[in-house]
């Protein structure tokens, strides 16, 4: 462990100084990015330390925690070497496309030859592809560590237990943070320097970030595979594990009688953690990419002197981002100052109090931001625009939260009826949590409507002008406000990577056999990551959104300077770009339809087993013989790196499909740029019905767990009882809906958008 | 009885009598329509006579069919009161939106005022809900009629059972089809001679069908609410009478000590037989109308001679389907050529083959029409392009109907994999169910694809140019490929009623008690009933996804037309329009959401209902009480009456509330014609999503029952079994799925596609 974390340490040191120089001769800027990012590293290297210096508990706690490491590690290594081999594979594909299509005469302009093009494309998408993949692993690493000490100190004070998790959280989401604003400095840096931007004959820096797109398309495609084939690990463990321990024999869950509990526990760590680490890491670097596209071309647009402030504003914010997290994780203190404590403080209280302290900071630095970047004579009074744009998204982001919250929280109304709903029956329940999470689709749209039309308004009427007069402000405004929405992303992400962290503790207090008092600790934190990880799915559909709507206009943008063609419209009264739309919602139905069932297939796998171990061993229900939870894990391993492949092959092929079969129709029936308008149109129609259908799984998904927990807590005839059953069965279906279909679909939306930039040059 | 049905033919003689005369001053092609109508109606009569003839059977049979009846027609006339008293209102609203706005340019020219304007869109929006009304009455008075004569019949001959079903179905479907076909035939009529059409400075023939679209929204209005309505209280009363019958007391359905077992058997008569009269009702007329809309706007930019052809041809084609309808209906025969069977036959194999048979002469007749009225000498080979068009559409239909039946019959492979997923339990079988349902959206998808960029290509190379040279067939072609699809709409209609029928028959037997052979008859029909319910849904989306496409070329043309600026394209990539497809799209989920809660709440009514009956009346279960049928029926009537509002009220009201804002916003920011564009992205958006949303909720209905089905024949354990328990909770989450919510989106998808083309004023 130790030497781990010091090669980290000093490959981080070693990567940073080099880039350094590079950083240098491109703009102070990046100098400033990088340092922030490196004191930020260091920062979050103090906090494992801190982490791993606390004690790993009695001897079996630390066995238990053996076995989900070796699990999760197994399991790492295996599906990051298939998912390896697709990139590779992908990458060569995308030299090849790059490599043989004729040159625009603009990038011949700009000294970009076909090679160069090439090169450059499948550059960023292999780095994106490794930084995600890092991104992913550091989560796992951290949490198989920081499971054990937090079910150790749980037997100490809640309190403790509650800061060892926050900060193993805090130290994932500041690396991945961190990660993905270098990755962006670094390639815009050594692109910068290595074409001579903004030399005379070269390329102009405000195309520059076009050439970002294939780290964004590299971070999604791997953030794909990671979330399905963890998704569906960790769902299918948890619903096998339930339908046959909960529901058939009556064992408690996490209980070591289980065949399953290892496999399930495992899941968490490579469903949860691994996963939501790259689908975040994807999320602002395609969010980084799209801001910085857009920043250049209306700053082109507008002849603004020096473009650099309006294209290196991303990187800014996201540095401040990991400032303002780190203060907010730290924040989060032990018990020392409020004295010994008798019985349990409310975590979300704390963990809230932390994220207010976040947001005032946030506010502070992004205005500082917008003045410091922003600023240009030519509209003096832009950047105040930008910051209230930046504001329409942090307040965008906050709703988010407090609808998902509203949903799936049993304080509310909704959570309640639907707990009343399984007083009759299996039926009753689960038509009532479908209709819920349909409904809960309203508010959460209307919020991001607002924010589009009023941000965009808000960036119109900046004062900005292009060449003819014409107000040009208003997409980088929307711009400005998604990266007001993502601003504490780094803290929302530690307050998510808090709950896997908190389950896995709870399960290992369970399988050890800690004194009840124990487990009511690790009971209460893991009740509180259940709302966190539900209200940061909000948060990631939201910012996918936003972040989608200007991917689409960085494509357009593309188009039309690959195809020399004005690319202004999707117009979808034309057949066949309406027949796109229908395919792109199709898709988005079709994808959750298998995600869902893969989860349920290899959960029957997992029933099969569990059953048979049950009946061949009888011994197991008396503790007198040990399950084999090997068995189980490998059974989840290896059916979930089987089904990850299917839906992810339909995300990743059927764009680039359909878009080769219109552009030839095309060109047969005198269409031009028509493959690239039905990609754009099944785009579009795909992000909003992936919109749609993520926030109606995830929703439904955690109402459902929750109206379990609520009936729990001794409503309505309490554990046992026949609406508990009921809405077990709730439960059962959420799982693959919030953790497997519905995170999938996030990273789906964004992939699509990158997968349409990068593979462009296929549809024309 | 007799009264009513020689009240009916009287009104229908003197109706059809006095408007002969307007049709003769209009057209020949007006008068052949008529005739046609007029001699399927007495076939009607004929067939209506024939089923009364057949004996009701023995007095405990016709007791509980009074029962029903009178529960029917009590909701019936509630219910339609209710939707009359709206349809007013909204005829008041239409009235001062067209009466207060200033006339266009176009309009003067033509001599069509402001007042005149608002009577005729009035008249014709009453007149189609008048209608509607009456299609949907009719459905359910043969249907109350024709339940117990062929429970009666079920006691002698199965062969004769199915005739009965068969006629009485085929009497209202012709009445159904032939009151759409009349209806716009004679506002047709009316308008041409009471406008003066075509003589010197009035209006142009192809601009009357924009006239008529009034007509489409009132039978869309009455379809919504009448299928919403009749939805909830069908499915609230049978999932309230499963989940304390079946799953609690473990009584079979149907048990006459069931106390909601009327109110079940009420259900399908207003909710099966009522609500799809009228959706097809609609159907058909929206599908009429926007054909005739685009064969006037291409006749005349082909400056084609004489354009009564093509504006009339969809009236001849649904006049074609009649006849060939009604000779598939009377093809299928009683038992006497075939001599005295042993054993039953199947029903279904019997229904194809009268199907076949129609979809033969469908051919013929549409190659004819095709020939007869759109041939031009511009274009001497166009005709044959379009009759492709039509063998296109009647192609999709075709493969509409297969498509579903391998999803949802359990000789196929999906059903079969989801009763296998019941044996691990109810979490398990419901995901399961809806994997298969959101998986079964592809299919459709990609032929609806297929189908509409063929059949615009076929019509776009047919050789019709417009002035300048220009191709201008294209969407005419995708209309008359709707038409195709729609061309044996009589007969499918008749599949369809014969389910409910069939289904009651079955509630009779089992009801009075009759021995079990009578019941296995009634129950092969009821299992072939539930088969072509689902084909037929196929059946009805597929036509709504292209009459949408139709409408949504119509409200541009209208748009353009009011608004004196051309209106040609859609552009989603600006924000305001994005928005709109964001807002349609989540129309769609939150209705469906509404929709599945009512009748879930509606449910848990009646399950406490039955419950406190049994628990009160304990003599119940041992048939020493009766149960009180008559609570249950009232406490399912007036819940199901004030949960249709809301739903209904939502898509009613959204997309005007919506054009009005946008407009507002695009004057305030200087956008032209925002309102108008919003509201077609939303239009667009909803219609995808909604045509996706209702083949994952029908199929996944659909399937859900025959998996139970599937296992009721002693599949994995048979009846009782836990495999049955899961599957009868899968039951019973799609029997909202697929015939509250399903139906009711097909009917918002055409109803949101007339209501903008009808409101259109409010948004510009």
């Amino acid at each position: 462990m130790g030497i781990n974390v010091r090669v980290l340490f000093f490959l981080l040191l070693l990567g940073v100084g080099a880039i350094f120089y590079v950083g240098i001769r491109t703009s102070p800027i990046i100098v400033f990015v990088l340092s922030v990012c490196t004191i930020s590293l260091f920062f979050a290297v103090y906090l494992t330390k801190w982490v791993l210096a606390k004690d790993e508990g009695p001897p079996e706690m630390a066995e238990i925690s053996d076995a989900i490491r070796d699990g999760a590690e197994g399991f790492f290594r295996t599906q990051y070497g298939t998912i390896s081999k697709m990139a590779m594979f992908l990458s060569l594909v995308i030299f090849s496309i790059y490599f043989f299509r004729s040159t625009t005469p603009q990038q011949e302009a700009s000294g970009l030859g076909r090679s160069a093009c090439a090169y450059v494309t499948v550059a960023a998408f292999l780095l994106g592809a490794l930084c995600s993949g890092i991104a992913g692993y550091v989560g796992m690493w951290v949490s198989v560590r920081a499971n054990v000490r937090v079910s150790s100190a749980a037997r100490r004070s809640a309190r403790e237990a509650l800061q060892i998790a926050v900060r193993a959280g805090g130290f994932s989401a500041i690396v991945v943070v961190g990660m993905a604003v270098v990755g962006v400095a670094i390639l815009y840096a050594t692109f910068y320097v290595w074409l001579g931007v903004d030399s005379p004959n070269a390329m102009k820096v405000t195309d520059l970030p076009l050439l970002l797109v294939g780290y964004g398309f590299g971070a999604s495609f791997v953030a794909l595979f990671a979330q399905l084939g963890g998704g569906i690990y960790t769902k299918a463990a948890d619903v096998g594990a339930d339908l046959v321990g909960k529901v058939e024999q009556g064992i408690p869950e996490d209980d070591p009688r289980n065949p399953a509990v290892i496999a399930d526990l495992v899941g968490d760590n490579v469903g949860d953690c691994a996963a939501r680490g790259a689908d975040l890491f994807e999320s602002i670097a395609a969010e980084i990419i799209s801001a910085m596209i857009l920043g250049g071309t209306m700053a082109q647009r507008c002849k603004i002197e020096d473009p650099t402030g309006f294209i290196l504003f991303p990187l800014v914010v996201h540095s401040f981002d990991l400032v303002v997290s780190s203060i907010g994780i730290i924040s989060i203190r032990g018990t020392r100052e409020s004295g010994v404590k008798i019985g349990i403080e409310d975590p979300m209280a704390i963990l809230q109090k932390g994220y207010s302290v976040t947001i005032f900071f946030a506010v502070l630095a992004f205005g500082l931001s917008t003045r410091w970047l922003l600023y240009t004579e030519q509209a003096p009074s832009a950047w105040l625009n930008f910051a209230l744009c930046g504001l329409v998204g942090i307040i965008t982001a906050y709703a988010f939260v407090w609808i998902t919250k509203y949903y799936t929280d049993y304080k509310h109304e909704p959570v309640r009826l639907l707990a009343m709903s399984s007083s009759t029956g299996h039926g009753t329940n689960i038509i009532a949590g479908i209709s819920l999470g349909l409904e809960s689709t309203a508010l959460p749209v209307l919020v991001i409507s607002i924010a589009i039309i009023s941000a965009f308004w808000l960036g119109h009427t900046s004062g900005l002008l292009d060449e003819s007069g014409n107000p040009t402000g208003g997409l980088f405004g929307t711009a400005v406000a998604t990266m007001g929405m993502l601003s504490t992303a780094a803290y929302v992400l530690t307050m998510d990577m808090f709950g896997p962290i908190a389950d896995n503790a709870g399960g290992i207090v369970e399988m050890s056999q800690q004194p009840e008092s124990v487990r009511e600790i690790t009971d209460v934190l893991d009740a509180v990551g259940n709302t966190t990880k539900a209200t940061t799915k909000g948060f990631a559909i939201g910012s996918a959104a936003l972040a989608s709507f200007l991917l689409f206009s960085a494509y357009m943008d593309e188009v039309a300077s690959f195809a020399q063609i004005p690319f202004k419209q999707v117009d979808i009264a034309i057949p066949e770009v309406f027949v796109g739309g229908l395919l792109g919602s199709m898709l988005i139905f079709v994808f959750s339809a298998w995600a869902c069932a893969a989860v349920g297939r290899t959960a029957q796998e997992v029933v099969n087993e569990v059953r048979r171990q049950f009946i061949e061993r009888p011994g197991i229900m008396e503790y007198k013989e040990k399950p084999d939870y090997g068995r189980c894990v490998a059974i989840v391993a290896s059916a979930s790196l089987q089904e990850m492949i299917k839906p992810g092959a339909l995300a990743i092929v059927s764009p680039i499909l359909i878009g080769f079969l219109f552009r030839v129709l095309g060109n047969v029936t005198d269409q031009p740029l028509l493959g690239a308008k039905v990609v754009a149109s099944m785009l579009m129609f795909a992000t909003v019905a992936g919109i749609l259908m993520a926030l109606f799984l995830n929703t439904a998904g955690g109402a459902w767990d929750n109206a379990k927990k609520f009936i729990e807590t001794g409503a309505l005839g309490g554990k046992g009882s026949d609406p508990h059953k009921a809405a077990v069965t709730g439960d059962t279906v959420g799982d693959p809906f919030k953790d497997t279909a519905g995170p999938s679909l996030h990273v789906l939306i964004k992939m699509l958008a990158t997968i349409t930039l990068v593979m462009a040059p296929v549809f024309l």
